[in-house]
């Protein structure tokens, strides 16, 4: 039995996925709303519904914590206390470390949690946009922090792995300096971006400022709660931006325009290395 | 006729959409390289391809000069030398005020330049890239400096008009400061924020990352070359950017939580404005 706790976009998307591969004999999930729990089980994202997340997670093998970051503490230490022995408790969260320090020493004996971050998304958020194949061939960090996870963690990776995803495996810190970098700073720069261009020049933003603000049309409460969560490491995200636009300012007004177009050269070499240029859709 | 010198992406797409609406007799082309001649002509963003601008433009009623911006003005002078009594002369180079001031005293008798700057384009290069409804629905900013364009600046008006383009007239100056913050700030931005993170977090960069750097995939070349034309807006773009920025590493050092919130949805009422928050394509 698998319990996913709170179907949306993810949870939605990680039910979807497990039923294709027939890991489980029944996928249980629960969401704050009726109508959203019936999109689910008509979608065939889990199998029985549930408006409790204790009741859900009665029994289960394995239990994922697909709700906001600061629910998912207090969810995975109470649907640990009824699964399955030896269950798995995994969240699928942005943020690692404040996670790990809010569950240290609470979670009941027997029961392992892992955290996990399936790095994948869209800006569609709900079980409506949910797809079986959101996960596939997308990057998940799985974050054990104790030896005794150990073969908690080989199984939990494994899961991900047969949902199509390459795993990898580091400390919630190391997760969150990552993703400090790779993910929330692109989401402050793109809402300074917005905010940086005059009401004026909106109108004349074209597809170039469409795609580098994209997410910015996120949603405010959940990165707010990212944010909080992995402050420090926003902070210094944001500095090294800062001196990397500084950098820039420097050549602009220095005139500098060959050590300009070596940085942009630069730039575009690093990203070719992690996305095709075409802008053809990697996870 | 029509005279396109330099059928890339653009040029090539200018000559597809006019082709379709039957605008002219003849449309000319050059290009710097014989294979893309020989692209263009197949197909048919040509009906003639030449290698040299002042041959192509002779007598034209139209030239459109559609090469990297460095190089417009002395092709805007030699074609309109040859081109017919009347012509109008005009660009889509990305930067309107360089232009204008070198092409200032200049233009033989007779013969108008107005500036254009179809706001269209894709990560993509290259005529066999252009598309014959690139422009349609796009916006099209024509910059006339002198009372004595006026006519001129109502042909050429109505000539991207009937390319499905919607047509703003401002000045030189105006043009390039809004496109400093709307598109050049963009280019920057995202080269920046790429250089930010850390080469240890760039594996895990996912759709958001891939998106905010997207332009940072361009030509370094092309966008130094906008850069220099249009120093001083793009350092009062950057430094709008770095303000926006300092505002939000405050938020996050005073851990005003509800501020960062209110932030991040006024950036995303914002940008909901301009852009559909689905991402579906606006031109």
């Amino acid at each position: 039995v698998l319990a996913i706790i709170g179907v949306g976009l993810i949870g939605g998307s990680i039910g979807l996925a497990a039923r294709r591969k027939g890991l489980f004999s029944e996928i249980r999930g629960t969401t704050r709303r009726k109508e959203t729990l019936e999109a689910a089980l008509s979608l065939g994202a889990v199998d029985r519904g549930f408006s409790n997340a204790v009741e859900a997670a009665e029994g289960a093998d394995m239990v994922i914590v697909a709700t906001g970051v600061s629910l998912i503490p207090e969810y995975s230490i109470k649907c640990a206390a009824v699964a399955a022995e030896d269950a798995v408790i995994t969240d699928v969260g942005s943020i690692k470390g404040w996670i790990a320090e809010e569950l240290s020493g609470r979670m009941p004996a027997g029961r392992r949690f892992v955290g996990s971050h399936p790095l994948a998304g869209s800006e569609r958020s709900g079980v409506v946009n949910a797809r079986d194949d959101l996960l596939d061939g997308a990057n998940c960090i799985i974050t054990p922090t104790d030896e005794a996870d150990e073969d908690a963690a080989a199984r939990l990776g494994e899961f991900w792995q047969t949902l199509g995803m390459k795993v990898f495996k580091m400390s919630p810190a190391e997760h969150d300096a990552i993703l400090a970098a790779a993910s929330h700073l692109p989401h402050l720069a793109a809402a300074a971006l917005v905010e940086a261009v005059p009401d004026t020049a909106m109108p004349f933003g074209a597809s170039g400022l469409r795609d580098t603000t994209r997410v910015a049309g996120g949603d405010a409460s959940i990165w707010r709660d990212i944010i909080e969560a992995n402050r420090d490491h926003a902070v210094e995200a944001i500095e090294s931006f800062e001196a990397e636009l500084a950098v820039i300012k420097g050549l602009v007004l220095r005139g500098d325009w060959n050590g300009l177009e070596e940085y942009l050269n630069r730039a575009k070499a690093k990203r070719g290395k992690r996305f095709a240029s075409k802008g053809r859709r990697l996870q």
